[in-house]
């Protein structure tokens, strides 16, 4: 890790926002792991891969000390993509976590958070650690396992708890072998 | 975490390895996270799930601090799963990492480590930490983030690196929006 | 089939195309068969399933006597729905099909056609014969497998071509068993 | 078609079957189309993609004039693959329709109608239609749309019933939009 990047990350520039009663920063949300998902809702890459992750990561460990914030970063179609329509997206998608619009510019296509974090384009997936810092950095979509790894490393941090044997027990249908599993015979174990 | 998890998981008791020159032990992976992945050939959760996701962590993670180990757990069917059928299975579905015969008993279906580590059936997944602890067990299919998750964490602890910025960083296909992103204008960012 | 379904289907009443220089009608198309896909492009399974399965029969079967053709049936959250949004939708989307925007009615929150044809609601899919009539109507998502036996049942309906042997032989890969097929030895056949 | 097409595809030559109590020839299936799919059980894209979509196919279509039939046709691994390991493959994985063993040949590694049909490896998949003629013959991966439309096509020939209006008709999720389908509002339609 560089110099620059043990420095907090600025913070969002937000006109707007969704899933939320009170407008959110970075800093206060220091002391949680923080994904942002910067996403255009006419992106198919957002809808069909990097949405429906944020959504799942926030459903598993939103409560557990990882904030998910969508931010609704319009370079392109910005007549198609105003926040009236962003509203009836996120009503449709069922998308539950808070999502900011990133300000519009006058003499700018790109919103402003987009050029102060030379975002690429969208989705752009961001991690910040726990003391404020940007830990990670991804345009395109991501391997769900290597963010669980990341995400697992960013969490463990600053005394993060480890999870007890059998946190991952939630399986095991009985019967015969099913499409998951075959269970060994009752009383042999 | 109890008393009883804090202690040495016990070895497993193998008759024959693939993929490896020399046997392996536990105690031989001591200061690596091992992911043991009990299975059976012939069992469709297995072939389907539990063994492409235990070989993409053995290729993603595998020289980074964690050892994947098969282990062939027979139950049922022993006469089509002999160790020479095994030899066939694991050649034609590109298995690379080391795989164990857990060791048949005369007296029982079940095989001695299955019935030492009291495993539900298969496919079950054991992951024991840098300290031969066992710290998740589950029996069945298991999500892929929640398995990164479970593994990000345990590679954490005991001074295990973190990844720098941009560890994610590997997408990113040029041009207008591809079905994974929408890069933003040229010269805008 | 009852009497009233050997009638010739109402045409559709369409306010603008798009991918298409010349407005279409089902009496234009006659002697194809066609497939309407009526949908709205905040209709997550229209987004993720309906829509991709038109591009495919589109891509597939366009020019053998199968016409597909998209119907902007919007009935909700008009105000982000406008024919300028669906346009960048399409664009991003990659649609290639011709779209028609179904004409918004003053005193109803269905446009016409939906009215007229009784839709129940986004995704809707409609298979009309070459004579004109309606022989097939689902709202949901389509099993591609069912989808195309009844395409090939109407496709062979008034002397449609009998594909000849070979027609689905498009794959083999050489060499060992890849993940799709195993060759069998070279010479041996 | 040519004229060698047009001929009677020769029968296969089986030397044990299950899922069936009587054995089944080509003739005796005159009057049905035939989907043969010719596997083996430690083929990794029979196991993943074939005998899944065979299985589909029987499920859905087997009482409509269509029957699928398996063919074993071991020409590697032959000791792993033997009459009792693939009555074990069969039951786990429930398939349900009949499987035939392809004779073995003393001085050939491949099956005696391996040979005779000139496979070239595994999965191939063979459509003889209602006249007992080889009409479609494919090795490797199958396009589930595609084997739909030369399905319906088939089964279409000399007198094939035609689905009436509504036979895709299963869906429909009432509510709000579902991951599938938006329901327009009610009393409206």
């Amino acid at each position: 890790m560089t110099a620059a990047e043990q420095r907090l990350f600025p913070d969002w520039e937000v006109s707007r926002w969704f899933n939320t009663d009170t407008p959110l920063s970075l800093a206060g949300l220091r002391g949680q792991v923080v994904l942002v998902e910067a996403f255009q809702m006419l992106c198919p890459g957002c809808v069909s891969q990097a949405l429906p992750l944020a959504g799942k990561v926030h459903q598993m460990y939103g409560n557990q000390g990882l904030a998910v914030v969508g931010l609704h970063t319009v370079f392109e179609h910005h007549e198609a993509m105003q926040p009236h329509a962003l509203e009836a997206f996120l009503y449709e998608y069922k998308i539950r976590f808070p999502v900011g619009v990133d300000r519009p510019l006058e003499h700018s296509p790109l919103p402003a958070t987009m050029l102060r974090w030379q975002l690429q384009g969208t989705p752009s997936t961001l991690l910040i650690d726990k003391a404020g810092r940007l830990r990670a950095h991804h345009f395109g979509s991501i391997d769900e396992l290597e963010l669980g790894v990341v995400l697992g490393r960013l969490l463990a941090e600053d005394g993060g708890a480890i999870p007890a044997s059998g946190s991952l027990d939630h399986a095991g249908e009985g019967g015969n072998c099913s499409p998951a599993a075959c269970p060994a015979p009752q009383g042999s174990t």
